[in-house]
């Protein structure tokens, strides 16, 4: 960390401001220019809080070197986590499609699309058990009962499941639940994560609307710093002002997190988009630029879909896409 | 709610739609146009979603006539909502000022910061316990320890409290707690707010970084719409593109919301700017929009505070923050 | 455009806003449901501001139906446009890269970068003469000099050249230019869209920084307005909170601008990220995404360019990018 | 400017990177770390690209100190500028209110309006003769004509006139023009605003919609770096994701821009808003937060304004707004 001080600071600030840092045990270090006096920080900084220091009056401004994650950074961990998924690798070269219905619904629902994406190359399936949705008054998912109807299906197709955790007094629920996702809105819920640091289970971390790619970052920290390192990062869209797409789906977080990190990187393109007829293309997007997987909703029926049927592609329309998806990654490995 | 169908949409299109919703009990009401068709729905469309029905492949449009929040608004409850904290009204005419540390840190430091802040017409104590935090390295709050030490700086100076829940499982600690605080990172955390909806405490409830004042009237819904309407909203500045203030307070929250609902709104000046020296004049400014309460970040020592210190005024300056903003309020009701 | 009016509004009112409309050539349509009544209009609405329908004290809300852009609308012209770049097809499935400096510097430098990019394939040589800088103080470009030695390299290489045009005053200098580019920051400079829609010239029209696509086709249509078809719309990155790259690349636009217009759409891979290492994905990203074309800084000497040269490829790795992009292409078309 | 060097830069490559610096007439001082190289620049570093900086491979990062800016910096110009408005006075504790129609539309429209705004105490008049506006079909201002009525009215009332420029080669007709405006969508038209900085007239300057508060100041640059000094910034509102108002009037630009310059801010709280419910209220939020003046829009005939109606005062609003104003302006100086 660099302390920028003010033109004027006299040297008894400065002896001051030594013995402030000396007392949280770090070093510091005087460079002195023709405009302004500059202080490195050697030690720990993590602790330290950069808005503190920049209230003092004698500083102007304040710099953060090094990045304030440390399990999740690559710079420690040069090469990529692979995440197993009930049998499944994920990450470091293994790339894997999720697919599923926003919501399990019944047992003939869930069963269909999974046999459905299953032969179309899916190797995960998603399904939404508890659903956080903006309305009290709106489908809250099955709950237990859809936990039940996706195990099911998992056991019919032997395809490891994904779904997404709301609370963490439900946690008993997703004992044989292979991949525990954190939705957008929960990114930091701090609690959730601390907890989810001790399950020992693979989380599908989503990134949050409106938080960046360094906030993501810290999430999964909070995650691994209790021990559990077996973190997916998602992007999934983040919210600007352009109207025409629910979200924004900012596939540069794929190359820009694959430097930062060593943890895979999945996307999705349905709830990034909004709208199916969208899938396709920022699918295919999102392979090229090197993503580690994609999540996308498929629906049996996406017209009567209990929530998000507007993004939810068809087996068929998800068997085509799954087949080009393919082609553009023979096409970049070979 | 209305549907602008397709201009070539069949007439058997058409009456597969009416069959559609009279099955979900809604009327159906069409109206012939040069270029389009209206469908209009009439009943309760608050189930109905409208992103799904842009899916299909006969609709070009959907509109919401209707707010989908109901408990919440203004129409069917005109006059404004009283909220007793504690002893302490708040809305519909009553302002207050809330004011406290970041942090609870010790005895020491909670009792008099609230005896200063009281001196100055404070009317409520606010203080961290859990401390929602960007790192998991960083300072968490002192949990139940620091509920205790803020009871007791109510004990000394009389004034109710306020503080944060960051998860349900804490909801005991919150027992002598005269209203609870769920902060921006939780707002859709919609586990908690339900169970916030059966407390029967007044919820101060924080608007998301990035979220829209109607995300944030159907977060007051699902606290409502459990038999709570002791709800108090709160702008504390939402994240765009500008940096030289940590989020951007957006004023206009507050006559827009004092049209939508009849629940208090009071304005965060303290974490909206993230620094000490934009809180007066923004202090001011939220008055001068008509809010209902300001909470202000007060610390008798902020270069050493725990936690964002750079935005905490010193008693001083709050002293005089407080004294100007009578003088507005009483210039507007002169 | 559909006009939602207020629960309690009398029957003179609603004959006051039929006369009102009458008056300006349109026909009204009545509808009346439970809890509001609806007015539609037929007519051409174009000239209505939706805005200050929305004033009057009557309307509670007001919808547009048709999109308020004509010319540039695929409902009114489902066919491709193909432009001709000074004998290079760009659109309706001809695929084109532009590569070149961000700015012309000296004839070696220019002549170097053509022949480079032209041996790598691509078909258009781009180059700034003038620079929009944030700063004053910055190089603002060579001006007429700029794009002297820009048709000197086009001479030595046959490419067509594209270079952004500042201010109207210049538009002598740009006779011999094949393609004149709009930058992003005055996308909604209406004076200088007006009279280059009488110039008869390609013109690459950038997406501002915080415009929705909608406004882009406004723009658009501006031109076209004027009587120049011949507009290829370029996505160069929006502003967000993000600060991990300098603008996020908003991909979706490719396939959203497809479905409302039938102008090709390129794609800015080098500002929109602003860093040379995230320029390869992102240009296959934006090829497997469905662009017609891709627009990449290149620099023989990217570390001395005089401007942005983070964000430009050496000739080396854009050569790599150039046989990538089109191994997609082949996968995507096979 | 400070560039933070990676862990395993070698000597040679400090010493090269040293040389490069001298030639630029920079020279460089290093401070080493445990985990870093800090070199620190000392000179003019206004010409040095710290984007450029940032691609070479053995930078990890770079930090300005200084601002980009210097005519318009507080530092070197510690005393508030006060504008001559046509002999009215503007900024350094001069407020004055500047009212007045979004279009010039008649003589009688103009002339009723300057009248009911100066008897309410408005001392400046606004009027657009050239509108900018999104759509091509749309009312686009009367032109030379509207300034000729403007002036009519300035000689029937006395009222010094404000009105917007949108391209340089209609400058003559602003020969009279008291303050000349530049839109928000013009504030990165750097040719524009160069030829402004020769033309000795005050400037109003407005934020785009997407700039930060500093390349808000970079504008103003380019007019004082021509010797126009004479420059008043605006806010009126930032494009984010809400969409309640049409912009978020971002009221912290008043104490963040006066911490920084010396030149005069006002706030437009009707394009900030653009509802004219919300004026009045953000108006007196304005005054409070400190700002220099407020331009208001105010039309006799809101509903039938040929632009803009929905956010325009009726003359009877204004006044009540007006008189609100003087009294928060009296409480705050009491």
């Amino acid at each position: 960390m660099i302390i920028i001080l003010k033109q004027d600071t006299k040297k008894e600030q400065i002896e001051r401001l030594e013995a402030f840092f000396a007392g949280m045990g770090l070093k510091t270090h005087l460079s002195e220019g023709e405009h302004s006096t500059v202080m490195g920080l050697v030690g720990d900084t993590s602790r330290v809080d950069p808005d503190m220091l920049e209230s003092l009056t004698e500083v102007a401004a304040v710099r953060r070197i090094q990045e304030p994650y440390k399990k999740a950074n690559r710079k420690f961990h040069p090469l990529d986590t692979v995440v197993d998924c009930g049998g499944v690798k994920l990450g470091g070269g293994h790339f894997q499609m999720i697919a599923g219905p926003c919501s399990v619904e019944s047992e003939e629902q869930i069963v269909a699309v999974a046999k459905a994406v299953k032969q179309s190359g899916a190797t995960l399936l998603r399904g939404g058990a508890f659903k956080p949705r903006t309305s009290p008054y709106a489908f809250q998912g099955l709950h237990d009962e859809g936990i039940r109807l996706l195990l099911l299906a998992k056991q019919e197709t032997g395809l490891p499941v994904v779904t997404e955790i709301m609370d963490i007094k439900h946690l008993d629920l997703f004992r044989d639940v292979d991949v525990i996702q954190v939705g957008a809105r929960n990114m930091q819920n701090f609690e959730l994560l601390k907890e989810l640091g001790h399950t020992g289970k693979p989380i599908l971390l989503k990134r949050g609307l409106a938080n960046t790619l360094q906030e993501l970052l810290m999430s999964a920290e909070y995650i691994m710093a209790g021990g559990n390192e077996q973190v997916i990062l998602c992007e999934r869209g983040i919210r600007t002002f352009e109207t025409a797409t629910r979200n924004t789906l900012d596939l540069s977080a794929v190359p820009v997190l694959h430097g930062l990190t060593h943890l895979p990187v999945v996307v999705d393109p349905s709830h990034a988009t909004g709208y199916s007829r969208l899938v396709p293309s920022m699918s295919l997007a999102a392979v090229a630029a090197g993503c580690d997987g994609l999540i996308i909703e498929v629906h049996n029926d996406p017209p009567h879909a209990l929530c998000d049927g507007a993004q939810s592609l068809t087996p068929e329309i998800f068997d085509e896409v799954a087949r080009k998806v393919h082609k553009v990654r023979d096409a970049l490995n070979a």
